[in-house]
């Protein structure tokens, strides 16, 4: 459906978000990709913050084209930011995948652990698991209106590394931007993902008819406070973060210790022998 | 609030699920654990599918207790997987962390790439990022009355496992179970989780309005199909398949070849360097 119009040689750049297609952050996102080549946007309706890479199976999809001021192609879905990307490669691009799939930029962190909950990460692990680089943005800024302009300086930067060198097959990468003037950010560093969890405080209140009910709040546990190369490092030092990401959930260490319990001896004959 | 309930040294197991409360697989996995513990459960209202790692943050959530005719703890919340552990670490065990989270059994494969769309493992990791030993368990048939005979009798193997000999910290298990009765399952192997992608297939219709939608589908891509250590391997060959799911999703590999791009040399003197 879309092949053929965008320019011999140009490429063509899918960008998404998971704070829906309203988000100031999108909007800095295109403008940070449409100097590099065809943008076609397709985005949330609604916000999904916190949606992980959640897909839409009981309620139908549909894909509704927007007008804009500009040259953008624009949609909207129904649907989560997975949802967004496996529609657009099914529907859009039939026979031409796009040359980068981008997300965001995210109003909010999703550094260490906090990118398993991200819907923004989850586009961009889906762009790459259909062989296609892509990249995730978040700016550490819950604020609706944030400073977008460090993002688009430093995050083309890395667009054109990207669209220049390529990423390997099933990897794309998590980049977050420190809340900070263009001028003060440090620079940009590869990291790891830090070890750290989410606790939870759950707020507790009570509705007019008297039946409790809960809001979810919290704060991030840095499991290696100490740690000098990962991204929580180098965002508290001012720096933007670049954590390659693969999907291979595999614990290699725990497969050799489990391998120690005998599982395989475990046969029907003595399926409880253990017991 | 349920801490002092269970007898001493008995442990304390959480079951949860992404099916919801009434879904037949939850009654097996309570089946399942039963003889090991005292058993509390927390699921979903509703279904959730394909909510992998979905946190709720627009809603407020409920908790509610349910009558059941047996000793089982049993309560229900309007969120997802997750949303079930972190409200039950936060409300039902302040003082007490349970022994062990097991989170299904889940109507359908979790295997391979499955596990990052799938609700049942984001409430393993949930449980597992709280440092308690956690197991999802799915069994490869998508009917709503299966026959989870194997599944309970070689689950417990594993419970037991698991409860003996624990799990390293931020360790989850990923069970697969085959769709077969328990005298021809082969037996359990320890295994990685099989690279590949689902491919979509969305089905087109038309409302009555004349307005187009679209439903999901799609098939499983076997990106290694001649792999021998793999779950879909050992599934395929009819045993139960162990992974060990970590939650690091940083590439070490691609992060050594990103080095070599030299993002560490951008500054603000020369942010646009590479355009």
């Amino acid at each position: 459906m879309l092949e053929g119009k965008g320019e011999v040689g140009k490429p063509v750049i899918l960008v998404t978000n998971d704070d829906g297609y309203k988000a100031a952050g999108l909007e800095a996102l295109v403008e940070m990709v449409k100097p590099f080549g065809r943008v076609v946007v397709v985005a949330p309706e609604e916000g999904h913050s916190g949606m992980s890479h959640a897909i839409t199976i009981k309620v139908p999809l549909r894909l509704k084209q927007r007008k804009r001021g500009d040259d953008i192609t624009f949609y909207t879905v129904n649907g989560t930011p997975v949802d967004c990307v496996k529609l657009a490669m099914s529907q859009l691009f039939t026979n031409r995948m796009p040359d980068l799939v981008v997300s965001g930029i995210n109003h909010g962190s999703n550094s260490s652990i906090s990118i398993i909950y991200s819907g923004t990460m989850a586009a961009a692990i889906e762009g790459c698991l259909y062989g296609i680089p892509s990249i995730g943005f978040s700016l550490l800024d819950y604020d609706e209106s944030p400073d977008f302009s460090a993002s688009i300086r430093f995050g083309r930067v890395i667009v054109q590394n990207v669209l220049d060198k390529g990423l390997s097959k099933g990897c794309c990468l998590n980049v977050n931007i420190p809340v900070l003037p263009v001028k003060s950010v440090k620079g940009i560093r590869v990291a790891r993902q830090n070890r750290g969890t989410w606790r939870e405080e759950f707020e507790k209140r009570t509705d007019p008819r008297g039946v409790d009910y809960y809001w979810l709040t919290g704060y991030f546990l840095n499991e290696e406070p100490e740690a000098t190369d990962t991204d929580e490092y180098w965002l508290n030092q001012g720096y933007i973060s670049v954590v390659p990401v693969q999907v291979d959930l595999t614990s290699y260490t725990e497969l050799e210790r489990l391998k120690s319990w005998n599982l395989e001896h475990v046969t029907i004959s003595n399926p409880e022998k253990t017991q």
